[in-house]
C-alpha cells in the first residue's frame, strides 16, 4: 500500500488533468427532473461508460429503467475475495434560482478553495473522486485485491422510481458484500465523520371531512363538527405532553439507543445549542428523555408538512368549511417498519377522529431507514481510511434525514452500505452557488484509495 | 286601521304600479364592493330621494361617508308619539357567477310566484315593501300617527364601515324609540317568524412562528416545535370534550336561557334533524347540555374558518415550516362583550401558545351581538301585526349570525330593533338566482302598514 505522501505526490501531478475531468463532467446539465435535458442525461450517462472503459471495467452496460439508464460495470477477477458495490448518481437538481448564482451553474468556476457548479458536491465531485481512486489503483497494480461493481443511476434527484424493481430483477448482477455508497458528507473540512443510521420516511395526505358543504359559520356554529378544528384535535392527539407519539404501538420497534452508542453521539460536535443556533427557533421540543443528536439520529418523529382547509385569502370569510386536509410524514427511527407504522397510523385515527367527519388517508412516498453494523470490517475499513488521510478519527453520525437506496439495499440484497463521502453541510447543494471544496476532494480520492486497498488485504 | 280586507284590494289594485317600482330598482347594479359601480350607487340613491319626496317626507339628504352616502330622512309631525327609524341599505352583492343566472342579475325577471334579481330578497323587496306601506297610510290619512327616520345605507355589504361614526356623530338626528330594521327574513311563507336575538362575531387572524426559516424536516424533525403542530394543539385546546370553550372565563357572563325560552325555541320548526340535513354532515356536535336550535341562539361558538402553513401543492416536500395560521371566529352569544372575548383569547393563548413558538393575533372585525326584549310594545306591535296578516302567531327565533348594526344601534342609541323582514331562507341571497316571494312582498306590505299603525296607537 502506497504511503500517504507518496499517493499525495501521485495526485498532485496528475491533478490539472482531473480538475479537466471535473469541469467537463459539471458542464453537462444532467438535470433528471426536466425532460428537456435527455440528451443531456444521455451524453453524462456516455462519459461515464467512456471513462469505465478507459479504467478497463468491464461488462459495462446502460440498463434501462421506465426513465434515465443505469450504468453498471465491474471487475470481477478476485475469486474468493469480497465484492464491492459501488453506488452514485449522475443527475442532478435543477439549477434554479438561475438569477442568484454568482457564475454560470454549468460553468464550473473555481474560487478560492471551491469549484462552483450544480452538482459539485451532489454529487459528482464524489462520483469522480471514487473512480480516480480505482484509476490509481489499477495504474498501480494492473489489477485489484478484491471484485468491483458499480450502479451509478440517473433518477436520484426525482426518487429512483424504478431502481427497487431493476435490482430485486437483477439481483445476481449487482449480488455484493458491501455498498460503497459516495452519496454522502461530512461534518467540516478537518473533521471527518460517517453515517452510520438514517431515518425512514413514511410521507401521508390527510383529509377530513364534515358538512357537504361549506357552510356559513353564522347559522351552523356550534351545531356542525368543523373539519379544521377537528383535524386540529386529531394532529393535536399524536404527540403527548412529552414529545411523545402516541399512535399505538408506535414504540415497539424502535432499536434502543445503547450507552456506548448514546456516548459517542455526544461526543460528536452536534449540541442542543448548534440545533438551537442552525434553526432560529426560540428553543427546542422533542421527546423527553434525549437531547437534540439523540432525538434526530435515533428517535422517530411525526411532522406535518403542510395544512389547508377554508378561507386562506386576505381578510375574513364566515366559513364552516365542507373539508381540511394536511400533509403528514413520520421519520422512522431503526427498528420501525414502514407498513407497521402506516397501520398504526391508521388504528389511531379510527379511534381519534370524531364520529361527525370522515376520513381518508393516502400515501405520497414510502422510504426504509437503515442502521448499518459500526463493527463490521468494512465500517472499520472506512474508519482506518479517514484516520489515515485526516490524522483524526471520524465521529459516528445518525442521520436524521432519509437515504432510501441505503434500506433499498438492505432490504434487496442483504447488504449494509458504508457512507463515504467528501462534501460538507454548507456545499449548497439544491440551492444556488454549488460548491465542492477541492481539498476535501482530493482526500476524497485518497480515503477511497485507501478503503479500496483495505477491503482488498480482507478474505 | 283598515282592516286586512280593505288594505288587500288597496294593494291588488296598484299592484302593477308597485310591481313597476320594485323592476325598476332592481335593474339598478347597486354593488358596493365595485367601485366601477359608483355611479350605479349614486342612481339609486338620488332614486330613493325622489320616492322619500313624492311620499312627503321631509329633511331628506344624502349623508356623505368614506364611501357610499346614507340616505336620511323624517317625518317628525306626531308631538309625543313614539319615533320609529327605520334601517335598511340599498346596496346589493356582486352577482358572481353570472354563468349560474339564469336570467340576468339585473334584468328582473318574474318566474311563478317569484321575482328573480340581484337585491330582490336582500333587500330591495323589503325597502319597497315599508315605504309602500307609508305610502298607503299617509295616502289614507295625510298624515302619520307617529314619527318616523330613515337611515338606509350603501355599504352594509361590505361591512358598514363607516356607519357607527356616523351614528355617534349624529346622535340627535338619528334619536328614537325603536328602530324598525327590515333587512331580515321569516321562516316559511305560511310561517312567521321573529328574530330576537343575534350572535355577536369577534373574527382574528392567529399566527405562530417557529424556526427563524422553513427547514428539512429530516434534518430538524423531533427538535423543533413545529408551528403546524404547535397551532394545532392550541386550536385543539380551545374546546374540551364536551364541545365548550376553554378560553378563562369565557362564559361567565353569557345570559343564560330561561326555561320559557327554552321552551319558545324548542316550539319552532328548527329541530336537530333540521341541521344535520341542511348540513348533510355525518353527525352533528356542540356544547354539552343544548340542541342544536338552543346552541346556535343561545350559545357561543368558535369556529377556524381557515387555516394554512408549509406545502399545500401537489405530492409531498420534507419541510418544517416557519409559521403556520389561522383564521379564527367566535360567535358572541348575548352578554358576551366583544373587548372581554378577545383579552380571554390573548389569555389563553400566553399560557397555551408553547415557549418554543411566537405568536401574533390580529383583529378582523368586531360586530356586537343583541338581544332583544320580546315584551316590548314595539315587539308586541310586530307580533300582532303578523298575526293579524297570516292567521297565525309568528315563532321568536334566535339567529346564529351576526347583524351588528342591531347591537350597534343598542350600543350607540340605547334602542332595540324589531327585526322585520320578508325574505325567505331559500331566497339565494349573495348567491346566482336570488329572488323574492311575491305573495310575501305583498304581506310584508301589510304587516309593515298594521305594525305602523299599532305603534300609532301608543302613547
Amino acid at each position: 500500500m502506497t504511503t500517504l505522501s507518496k499517493i499525495s505526490e501521485k495526485i498532485q501531478k496528475k491533478y490539472s488533468d482531473y480538475l479537466q475531468r471535473f469541469q467537463e463532467i459539471l458542464a453537462i446539465p444532467s438535470i433528471s427532473t426536466q425532460t428537456d435535458h435527455k440528451e443531456d442525461m444521455a451524453r453524462m450517462a456516455q462519459w461515464l461508460f467512456s471513462q469505465m472503459a478507459q479504467l478497463g471495467l468491464e461488462n459495462i452496460q446502460l440498463l434501462p429503467t421506465t426513465s434515465n439508464p443505469i450504468v453498471y460495470a465491474d471487475w470481477l477477477h478476485a475469486p474468493d475475495k469480497p465484492t464491492v458495490l459501488v453506488y452514485g448518481h449522475y443527475d442532478v437538481q435543477p439549477a434554479d434560482p438561475l438569477a442568484e448564482w454568482e457564475t454560470p451553474p454549468f460553468n464550473p468556476t473555481i474560487r478560492g478553495d471551491y469549484i462552483y457548479a450544480r452538482g459539485a458536491s451532489d454529487m459528482k465531485g464524489q462520483l469522480l473522486a471514487q473512480l480516480i481512486a480505482l484509476e490509481i489503483l489499477l495504474q498501480e497494480q494492473q489489477a485489484l485485491p478484491f471484485n468491483i461493481k458499480y450502479l451509478i443511476e440517473g433518477d436520484e434527484e426525482v426518487g429512483s422510481p424504478g431502481l427497487q424493481r431493476i435490482i430485486e430483477e437483477n439481483r445476481d448482477l449487482f449480488r455484493c458484500d458491501v455498498v460503497l455508497n459516495c452519496d454522502s458528507t461530512m461534518h467540516a473540512p478537518d473533521t471527518p465523520s460517517i453515517v452510520y443510521s438514517l431515518r425512514g420516511l413514511a410521507y401521508f395526505e390527510l383529509e377530513l371531512r364534515g358538512p357537504v358543504r361549506d357552510l356559513h359559520s353564522g347559522v351552523f356554529g356550534g351545531v356542525i363538527r368543523n373539519p379544521i378544528n377537528a383535524l386540529c384535535r386529531v394532529i393535536s392527539g399524536m404527540h403527548d405532553e412529552d414529545g411523545r407519539i402516541t399512535l399505538p404501538g408506535f414504540y415497539h420497534s424502535v432499536i434502543p439507543l445503547t450507552d456506548e452508542e448514546r456516548h459517542e453521539l455526544n461526543a460528536g460536535p452536534y449540541d442542543d445549542a448548534y440545533f438551537l443556533t442552525l434553526s432560529g427557533a426560540p428553543g427546542l421540543f422533542g421527546e423527553k428523555g434525549f437531547n437534540a443528536v439523540e432525538r434526530v439520529g435515533a428517535r422517530p418523529s411525526l411532522d406535518i408538512n403542510g395544512i389547508f382547509g377554508g378561507y386562506q385569502g386576505e381578510g375574513a370569510k364566515t366559513v364552516l368549511p365542507a373539508k381540511a386536509g394536511a400533509k403528514l410524514s413520520i421519520r422512522l427511527a431503526a427498528g420501525q417498519n414502514l407498513a407497521d407504522v402506516e397501520k398504526q397510523l391508521r388504528a389511531y385515527l379510527e379511534t381519534a377522529v370524531p364520529a361527525e367527519c370522515t376520513w381518508h388517508l393516502s400515501v405520497h412516498s414510502m422510504g426504509p431507514g437503515a442502521i448499518m453494523d459500526r463493527n463490521s470490517p468494512y465500517m472499520q475499513a472506512a474508519i482506518q481510511a479517514m484516520e489515515y488521510v485526516f490524522g483524526k478519527r471520524p465521529f459516528f453520525r445518525r442521520e436524521g434525514a432519509s437515504v432510501p437506496v441505503v434500506g433499498m439495499m438492505q432490504q434487496v440484497l442483504g447488504v449494509d452500505s458504508v457512507m463515504l463521502g467528501f462534501g460538507l453541510p454548507d456545499d449548497g447543494i439544491h440551492g444556488p452557488n454549488e460548491r465542492q471544496n477541492l481539498p476535501l476532494f482530493i482526500k476524497g480520492i485518497e480515503t477511497y484509495y485507501h478503503f479500496m486497498n483495505l477491503v482488498g488485504t480482507m478474505d
